[in-house]
C-alpha cells in the first residue's frame, strides 16, 4: 500500500474514463426541478471513490481498449450503487457517511426515499436508452440481491446466534452483488453477453472482493478510530449488526468469555470501559485475527483469477484493488 | 354507475386474466428470507382494485386476444404501483391506506423503502426475464417520472402559489405516469413496440384517466368522511398538498376571502368549525365545482380516443374504467 491516497493509483489507467462518468452523472442533474438538482449536486460532491466504476471498467481493459458502452455501464453501476447508500442511509438513520452528511441527515428520509428512487430510474433508463441488454440482466438481479441483503439485515438485526454463513450470505447481497455485477459487466462487455463462461469468473472474482471490502469495513466498526471511520464506533453493534468478529468471538470463546460477550453485545449503548472490554473479549478469542484472515482468503482466491490474465496496467491495477479493498486503513 | 362494487363490471372481459396477474405476484413472495414473505403477505392482502393492470389487459384486448406477455406486463404494472405507493405512504407518513394499515404502519419506514425497493427490482426482473423490452423503455420513463412527481410534490409543499399547470405536471408525473405506461403498453404489445402512433395515443388516453382519478382522488380529501376515505379528511392540506379545489379557489375568489383562504390554508391543523369554513369558502368560491368540471372534461377527452374503436366488451368496459376514475365515491 502506497502512503498516498491509494485508490488514485488503481483509478490511473481508466482515469480518462472514469472523468467521463463523472461527466454523465452532472448530466443528469440539470433537470427542471430546483430540489432534484440541489440534492443531486451534493451526492456528486460527497460521492468519493468510484470503486465499482473503477473495478469495472478495469476489468474491462483486461481484454483491451474501453468503448463508450464500458463508460456508461460504470455510470450505471455507480448510479445504483449511490441510489443503494442513500436508501441505506435512511433505512439505518446514519447521518454520516465517511464524515460527510447524508441526504436523510441534510434533508429527510423522505427526500432520500425519493432521490434513490430517482437514481434506479435514471440507471434503468440510461441502460434502456443505450440499449444496454446483456447489463441490463445482470443489474436486474443485482437490485434484487440488494434489496434481499437489506431484508437479511432487517431479518437478523440483534440476532446474536448469527451464524457466519448468513453473515456472509447477507454481506454477499449488501456489497458482494453490485461489485460482482460490475466486474461481471466488464467481463462481457466485448462479448455482447456471449462470453458467459469468463462473465461467470469475473462476478465470482467482484463477489469475492466486495465481500473481503464489507468483512474489513466491519472490522473498522471495531477498530478505527471515529474520526478516520467518519461515522462513530460501535455504531453497527447498535444498529443490530453482528458482524464476523463477533460471530468468530462468539464461536472460539470459552463457555465464560462468552457469556461475557453475550452479556456486553447485547447492549445499545456502552460506556468507553465496557466498549473496551467488548474489543479485548474480540481480541482475546481471536475475533479480529480470524475477521483478517477470512479477508485475506478471499483476496487470495480473487488475486488467483487475475493471475491468468497478461501483466498489463488494467490487471496491476485491479491487484492494487484488492489490496486497497483488504488493506485500506478506514 | 351500478350500486355495487363497479370496479368488478370494468374487470370482467379480463377476470381471467386479472387472476393470473395475482398467481404471478403471489410467487414473488416465496423466497428464503421470511420477513420479505410476510411483509409480501400483507401487500398482496391488501392491495385491493388492481386498475392499472386492468386498463393494461383492457387496451390490449381493444385489438384481439390476449397473451401472456399482456398478462406478464400486467403483473409488472402492479409491482411498480405497489413499489411506488409503499415509498409514497412513508414519504407521506401515511399509516393508512383507505382503510388498511401501510407497510410503514405495520413495521417501519426503513422496511418500507425495503420492500419497495424488492419490488421495483422484481418488476425489472420480470421484464428482463421474458425479454419485454419496449415495456422496459416505457417503464423506465415511467419510473423516472414517479420519482419526479414526488420531488415535485416535496418542491411545491406548503405553496399556496403553485399554479394549476403546476399542479396538473405534477399529478401527471405522480399518477398519469403509470396509467398511461399501463394503456401504451396495452397499446403497443401486439406489434412489438412498432405502432408508435398508437401507443402515444393511448399514453395520452392513460394519462388522462390517471390526471382526472388524481383530481377526484384530491376532491375527497376535502369532501368525503374520513371513514369512507380509510384516512383522516384534510390530511393531504395538512401535509402541505396544496391540491386543485383550493388553487381554484385561490384564484377565483374575492380579495377579502382570499384573505381568508389563505390564512384557513395556511394552518396544519384545525377544529372542526376551521375546517367547516375552509370547505365552505372553497364551495362558495367554485373551487370544488371546478375540480369537478377538470376530471370531467380530461374524462370526455379520454372518451373521444375509445369512441374510434370497434364496439366490444373491451370499450365498453373500458368507457366503465373512465367512469370509475370520475365518478366513485371514495
Amino acid at each position: 500500500m502506497t502512503v498516498d491516497n491509494p485508490i488514485l493509483a488503481v483509478q490511473k489507467p481508466v482515469r480518462r474514463q472514469l472523468d467521463a462518468v463523472q461527466k454523465q452523472l452532472r448530466g443528469l442533474f440539470k433537470t427542471p426541478i430546483p430540489i432534484l438538482n440541489e440534492v443531486g449536486g451534493h451526492v456528486l460532491a460527497t460521492r468519493g471513490k468510484k470503486f465499482r466504476p473503477t473495478v469495472l471498467l478495469l476489468t474491462a481493459k483486461l481484454r483491451g481498449e474501453l468503448n463508450a458502452e464500458a463508460v456508461t455501464c460504470a455510470t450505471v453501476v455507480e448510479l445504483v450503487h449511490a441510489a443503494a447508500l442513500i436508501h441505506d442511509d435512511s433505512v439505518d438513520r446514519s447521518h454520516l457517511r465517511r464524515g460527510m452528511p447524508t441526504v436523510n441527515g441534510l434533508w429527510t428520509d423522505e427526500m432520500a426515499i425519493i432521490m434513490g428512487d430517482y437514481l434506479f430510474a435514471q440507471s434503468m433508463s440510461l441502460l434502456v436508452e443505450h440499449k444496454l441488454t446483456a447489463a441490463m440482466g445482470i443489474l436486474a438481479r443485482c437490485v434484487t440481491e440488494l434489496s434481499c441483503g437489506e431484508a437479511l439485515e432487517f431479518q437478523h438485526a440483534y440476532n446474536l446466534n448469527v451464524t457466519e454463513a448468513e453473515y456472509e450470505e447477507l454481506i454477499r447481497a449488501k456489497t458482494g452483488s453490485l461489485i460482482g455485477a460490475a466486474t461481471e459487466i466488464g467481463a462481457g462487455i466485448d462479448s455482447s453477453g456471449r462470453d458467459l463462461k469468463r462473465r461467470a469468473v469475473y462476478r465470482g472474482f467482484g463477489e469475492k472482493v466486495g465481500v473481503a471490502f464489507q468483512i474489513v469495513d466491519d472490522l473498522f466498526d471495531y477498530l478505527s478510530d471515529s474520526e478516520v471511520a467518519g461515522k462513530p464506533v460501535g455504531y453497527d453493534l447498535a444498529e443490530g449488526k453482528v458482524t464476523l468478529p463477533l460471530i468468530a468471538a462468539l464461536r472460539q470463546a470459552t463457555e465464560a468469555d462468552r457469556k461475557k460477550l453475550r452479556a456486553l453485545a447485547s447492549r445499545k449503548k456502552w460506556t468507553k470501559g465496557q466498549w473496551e472490554q467488548l474489543r479485548a473479549l474480540i481480541e482475546k478469542t481471536g475475533g479480529f485475527e480470524y475477521s483478517r484472515q477470512r479477508a485475506q482468503a478471499l483476496a487470495d482466491e480473487a488475486r488467483g483469477i487475475l493471475a491468468r490474465e497478461p501483466r498489463t496496467s488494467a490487471r496491476r491495477a485491479l491487484d492494487a484493488a484488492i489490496d486497497y479493498a483488504v488493506k485500506r486503513d478506514h
